[in-house]
């Protein structure tokens, strides 16, 4: 199984032809903080929990946590820089579950993998792509799963 | 089929005895500027087509376009505001689709639909209520479909 990792420092772009189901992506590591939190929560999502760590004690997360769009956001900054598609990393939808919550001192990696490859009939110049991303804190634990769907170009337009 | 608005200034906290499929929520709306998409860009999803006007015409996009985690991003903010949910809006997990791109100069508001609700058998003191989001610009047009499942506390913790 072949494996990209930012700090191999190669960024060959790859097309769908270059992609295998089963490929994989290694993210460089983010480190959150409380101040990243308050600062996205209080410009895209102000709930006493991702805003006030006193306050958020006695909510449903007994605790400061950041947003899912936060971690979400943070994962996608770690897909662009781990996945070097050609075209860059455009999604046409996807599903998102955050099983537990991402809190302040989080330091967090993204690992990718593709899991499905689809050439469009009607797009002959691309094809879409299934990756599932986990956003993973230091304690291993899956703060986020994102699957999403990619249009990715192919090198080679195959003819009628 | 009942309505709730920001402009009404009613702020009376929804529990899960209070939804019923059906239930609507309309948010005000939020302008997108260029500054707000590049600012939102290089922070989470640094790339061409969220960076830079001049590259972004020779892209998928063909233009300047929000990174489609911002428009969720903004779509969550619209959410907090309209939906007026006891405990907050608390996602478990969503759906998300990008029909089309959210240029500068969009002018957004987000409408919502309760489309199920599910107690939780092992949570009596809480159901999962499922949204439908649609976030739409200033030409009818929907550049976002979010189906969120969103946790919500009961009044009244049945008994068994």
């Amino acid at each position: 199984m072949m494996s990209d990792s930012a700090s191999t420092g190669a960024r060959e772009l790859l097309y769908f032809e270059d992609l295998q189901v089963g490929r994989r992506f290694s993210s460089r590591t983010h480190q959150l903080d409380e101040a990243q939190i308050l600062a996205f929560a209080g410009q895209f999502d102000p709930q006493p929990f991702h805003l006030d760590a006193e306050a958020a004690k006695r909510t449903f997360f007994q605790g400061l946590a950041a947003s899912g769009w936060h971690t979400a956001a943070i994962s996608m900054r770690l897909l662009v820089e781990s996945a070097p598609i050609a075209g860059g990393v455009i999604g046409a939808g996807a599903e998102i579950n955050w099983p537990k919550p991402t809190r302040p001192g989080a330091i967090l990696h993204l690992e990718s993998e593709v899991i499905e490859l689809r050439p469009l009939r009607t797009r002959p110049d691309r094809g879409m792509v299934t990756m599932r991303s986990e956003t993973i804190n230091q304690a291993r634990e899956i703060v986020q799963v994102l699957v999403s769907k990619l249009v990715v170009p192919r090198k080679v337009v195959p003819s009628e």
